[in-house]
């Protein structure tokens, strides 16, 4: 251990450190000493299709004096204020989401659906290279306009997005990822990829756009144009914001779904890392919002007010029309089922792993290239979208007087395509139609012959394969939808093939299919299962969806983990973990603490701060009290870099060595330690210390945190690690065993749990059991 | 602090403690020296309707020698042995469940059936008292027969069992709650009271029963018939009976409504107070067993093979048919609804409390009282049953065809009861009727004018009487159906009254006052919304579920506490709640650490181990280590009674002062420290240690937990409760702030920071902010 002291560091070293490097590392690291040992990729995060710096959040209620004073100072008014504005906050959540979702569903539906008609049109005409030039030109303007959004405005808008808010919600921010401009890029991106007809979702984009909303909402209001209130101040910090960013997943789900119990299981079981019954409940209201906003406007648009959108009512795939019937032959498929699903799904994330891999290498190179990649697969979808329909041979329409065949509607499930009156061309019914409206056909029931098998087989390989190239390009793009897709192609092929020994529906089948998909790829269990029940309505099928989930999970597990998982870990957020990695049991908490640790006195110079606060990434610092401010040394508490910054800029300082407490409080309040918006905290930069104020001191005790989390040297690193992720910790602070040592011997941040970091320094442990 | 010797109190001291007496405080207390200061009620619990001593439970994952040789000799067919088995006890635990839960139904259906028949028949042929005498009768045999089983051989079985349940997965053993007995009572006597035609639910007693299942699965095997296997033992600890436990209590409910995904949630949200994904998975696979076994069975059943039982499908209460249709002015009325429902649902709390405490009264003066009282409500019951229906007027059948009407079935819709031919009585179709039909009754949809307004009104007056007064008698009880009864009676008396400006059918208000009733009194929400939907199968009901249940639960909350909550108070049960008191803030560790803290050396005199076992009854004691074993006192770790009973028979002792941990190793194993069944652990009075033994040593360090969890006496009580609660513990070291004092302050258990305990110390704080 090593107390500051500004003789220690001569100039030219202190200048020696770049002032963007320190920056970039101050908010990176606590620890920037440890960049040389880790992987490259955990130094910095691929975030959306760009390189990112990340920032550990601080979910420790700190308990300090000025806590204290502003906890007294609150009267009842003011708490009733701050639980009223919460729910507020719930309630304004959901409303916004809900109306997004029911904007994105409008236009959607509305610019792919004019996109379909004019090319039916002139199918129907016979121009068919004009149809293929109008089809192909409206989707690569749309993905065209998606990339360059994505590319020049917001970055970090680009893919699913769920990654990201999951491990905001596990203690990483990713700089800019719930950036207004984010939001913006999220909701047109999403709109044109998804009417752009490539193989992408909205739900991912969705659960992003509602964590967005909240985050903005969290801030409350803008200090650049003096509009913050004074109340607001109590959600400035990285809890409140957590909680509100965990009703924005939800209600992202909910939109994107209409499945609002759904969405609140998937924010449980997906999403957060940390969890208690009163968000629960406050989650549920925020997904109830959600609900009655789309029901509301479901009706309104009913009538036909919304233009093409209107015609699906609350469930998005109906199939409740189908008897379920299942002996022990279909249970036995079932299984087969679920256990090549759950192969099918882990093959799909390792692909993913792949491309993933290969794009961001291609990315890297600037905006024009991440466009060029956009319209490149675009083309790619469009040709497959348009030309493999003529693969099919046209089938004559069912007699059943009830369907209307061929069907020149937008969603019609028995599109003509090329095929004579009285024939429908069954691949045209799948490929140009929308992703929503492909699912639909495809989970149709009381429809077996409606699809040739050959016809199931080429689409089911289609639409995997774009699904596995389309995910990481320059969009927004969802993984549940492509997921869905294929797996619903094929349950419904499985189920075709066993039609002979089958009583089940060929459209169950095709559930069962999708749920496989799912279990396989993303491995939830009680959030898929409520999702598709909620897409479905047929509770019914129950027994056998929880069946199907347990075995494709179990098989997926065996080979990979869940794809978000997956791409969290590719794009180097320091995630942890809920189960520790079994070497770290022969590890104690002290093996993996380095690096000189850095203390203040209670009571320190101001020089001594500056010059650690400059020469250091670290994000906080032990505060021990020595006489004559106590008997022996002790540790006082922790503060934060941000604490510093405002302490600093609050200029309480003193001439000499003593305690300053009632003058700090009365310069400073816990509104100034209020937490900006991502990247818009006080810098180091913004302070303007003079040079006679370096030899003046300043009185740490009002802001210390007094009771920082700790744990005994001896403690087994996983044991450690487990208490670090229930806690959402940033801060760890080790303490020695034996009396008569120091109070303090280092300090655990979550990069010292990260296994590069601790394979780096101990590389035999790796095949330990 | 002191330091314990065999000198320190001389023979007559020790041998006042009665035996007994120590036994119970050993069980209960980790500081027999609170006793009076706490509250009497939170010293030994009500269980059931028996007053019994409660146990902490140790979560932790101990961290010394003998776990890490243990894990070390484990070899990877071990490990996935473990992990093979702990998915067979699911898979068990979710078969037995289903089974108890299918036998429930076919003998309530078939009793309950039976009775009703005869009672019908004698009515069909006018001999209306000997009909009385019938009904009555039948109903005073089981509900006698219910009590005996009760009140003779478990009285712990009595009530629902859910607050016992959250009470031991919270961390409290309460006595016998998990015995084979109250299992056997209650499976038997839950069917014989529900056939009693008492208002009481099944779902309450089938939690308990998935519960006792579980861990009698837990415990795996019997050392009384030599019956254990060594691989059993990695279950025979707190942690994996608890999740067994978690797994047990979601079966209850899944076999219970029939609504797997409900009950894995009503196990998160209501039950457990410790949570983790895995948990989640396993205990989604145990609810998906029971769905698949109740599946069967019910198709197995509807060929009749199952006498009465058999015409309602996996969904209980279907209202599926109906068409939900609703505007502005329904809104309101549903808001409405809620409102006076969640009124009327805390109220129910209220008199339920009221009534358990006069009851717990009656109940301690013997078995005979207790049996009486259940005679008496049971005739009340029947005179009710019987005598309500003579108020309605006999009402014509309605015209449409379909109907069969007067009908003569078990479960009719329309009974005829002193109805001339071509009526009749709606009350006697909801009053003599099983609480599951009648409840369908209510439900039922496209039927509006089936019942008239005045009998709803006696018909919920009496259940929301009946309901309360049943509660806390000597039987298994649930309140999931007395409180549906009463709200869906409730339901479709507002739906009635709003018939003229509404549109919504009448069963579907039904089921919103339903969940009106249950969000005021259980106060869950997704839980609840989906076991609601899982009952009825009407998805597109949700918003406005959704919408009821959180009106409701606020109004509620406004009121008291949810009623599980209220029954853990007032049995006396030590509950961690999730949010510390306000007045905690104010307090810190050391306020509340009293009494002489014991401490060990770490190789410590034989006779000081046994001394401080009996004279004292804290279950954990800190190790000290001392020069010459370390260059400063340190806290080595903290040791357990139930090791150090475990240890001490073993004998691994030395006639001097040394280290001898291969030595201990070689004695004793981690098998030996395999916690038994509750109640039958290793006694003080089971040791044979001579006189010649009391003066050796025996080294602690092997068996004494390294890694115990810390905090710094300065943190505020509400943080180290906080803390307490999340990580499972049963005792936390406090450690002193500053160096060159000795190196543990004091332990915290469960019961410093119930509110009794910090009141009688601090009485002053109660009404600081």
């Amino acid at each position: 251990m090593q107390k500051f002291d500004s003789s220690m560091m001569d100039f030219e070293e202190r200048v020696e450190i770049d002032d963007f490097e320190s920056e970039v590392m101050e908010r990176i690291y606590s620890k920037p000493l440890l960049i040389k040992r880790v992987n490259t990729t955990s130094q910095i995060a691929i975030v959306g299709a760009n390189v990112c710096p990340v920032e550990s959040l601080d979910y420790e209620v700190p308990e300090n004096e000025l806590v204290n004073e502003d906890w007294r100072s609150r009267r009842t008014v003011q708490i009733f204020q701050y639980i009223l504005l919460k729910w507020a906050f719930a309630l304004i959540i959901g409303l916004s989401t809900g109306l997004v979702g029911i904007f994105n569903n409008i236009a959607v539906e509305n610019i792919a659906g004019f996109k379909l008609l004019l090319t039916t049109e002139l199918m129907l005409k016979k121009k068919y290279y004009k149809a293929f030039a109008a089809y192909a030109g409206c989707n690569l303007g749309l993905a065209t306009s998606a990339a360059a959004l994505c590319a020049f405005i917001a970055p970090a808008a680009a893919g699913s997005g769920i990654p990201e808010v999951k491990a905001y919600l596990n203690g990483v921010d990713a700089y800019s990822i719930l950036a207004p401009s984010t939001l913006f890029v999220k909701i047109f991106g999403s709109i044109f990829g998804v009417a752009a007809g490539f193989v992408v979702g909205k739900e991912g984009p969705m659960v992003h756009t509602g964590s967005c909303i909240a985050s903005l909402i969290g801030q409350g209001g803008s200090r650049k144009y003096h509009l913050t209130w004074r109340w607001l101040r109590y959600f400035k910090n990285d809890r409140d914001r957590r909680d509100l960013i965990t009703c924005g997943a939800a209600a992202g789900v909910a939109a994107a779904f209409r499945a609002p119990v759904g969405g609140v299981l998937f924010a449980l079981e997906e999403a957060a890392s940390w969890w208690r019954s009163a968000l629960l409940w406050r989650t549920f209201f925020t997904t109830a919002v959600v609900a009655i906003v789309l029901r509301g406007f479901i009706q309104l648009c009913s009538t036909g007010t919304c233009g093409l959108f209107g015609q699906g009512g609350l469930i998005m795939y109906d199939i409740s029309a189908a008897k379920v019937v299942y002996s022990t032959p279909d249970i036995l498929a079932v299984i087969l089922l679920g256990v090549i699903g759950g192969i099918l799904g882990s093959l799909y994330n390792y692909l993913v792993d792949k491309v993933l891999r290969t794009y961001s290498i291609i990315n890297e190179r600037g905006a024009a290239v991440k466009i060029l990649l956009v319209i490149m697969i675009s083309l790619l979808t469009s040709i497959c979208s348009y030309g493999l329909p003529w693969l099919a041979t046209c089938i004559p329409c069912p007699t059943d007087a009830s369907t209307s065949c061929p069907n020149t509607d937008v969603s019609g499930n028995y599109k003509s395509f090329q095929c004579p009156p009285g024939h429908y061309n069954d691949l045209a019914s799948l490929f140009l139609n929308t992703n929503d409206d492909a699912i639909r056909n495809l989970l149709s029931t009381n429809t077996v012959k409606e699809f040739h098998v050959s016809s199931l087989f080429i689409f089911f390989v289609a639409v995997y394969c774009l699904g596995i190239i389309t995910y990481g390009i320059a969009i927004p793009s969802g993984l549940f939808i492509p997921v869905i897709l294929a797996g619903s192609c094929y349950g419904r092929l499985v189920g075709r093939l066993f039609e002979p020994i089958s009583k089940l529906d060929v459209g169950l089948f095709s559930l069962l299919g999708a749920a496989s998909f799912l279990g396989g790829t993303m491995r939830m269990t009680v959030s898929l299962c409520v999702i598709l029940l909620e897409l479905t309505n047929d509770l019914l099928m129950l027994p056998l969806v929880m069946l199907v989930l347990l075995i494709s999970k179990t098989m997926g597990d065996m080979f990979n983990k869940g794809v978000y998982d997956q791409i969290v870990k590719l794009k180097g957020l320091p995630y942890m973990e809920a189960h520790p990695e079994p070497y770290m049991k022969h590890l104690i908490a002290r093996d993996v603490v380095t690096g000189p640790l850095i203390t203040f006195s209670g009571v320190e110079k101001v020089g001594n701060i500056l010059l650690a606060l400059k020469n250091t990434g670290h994000n906080g610092f032990p505060v021990i009290d020595e006489p004559p401010f106590s008997d022996a040394p002790e540790l006082c508490g922790l503060v934060l870099r941000s604490q510093l910054l405002v302490l600093l800029k609050g200029k309480a300082f003193s001439k000499d060595r003593v305690l300053a407490g009632n003058k700090v409080l009365g310069k400073i309040s816990e509104l100034d330690f209020a937490k900006a918006g991502s990247g818009k905290g006080l810098k180091l930069e913004d302070l303007d210390i003079q040079e006679e104020e370096w030899d003046m001191y300043v009185d740490l005790h009002p802001i210390a945190n007094t009771s920082p989390y700790t744990v005994v040297e001896t403690m087994s690193l996983a044991k450690a690690a487990v208490l670090f992720r229930e806690l959402g910790l940033r801060h760890m602070c080790v303490v020695p065993k034996s009396q008569g040592r120091p109070p303090i011997v280092g300090i655990l941040t979550r990069h010292d749990f990260q296994p590069e970091h601790i394979l780096g320094l101990y590389p035999h442990v790796r095949f330990q059991q």
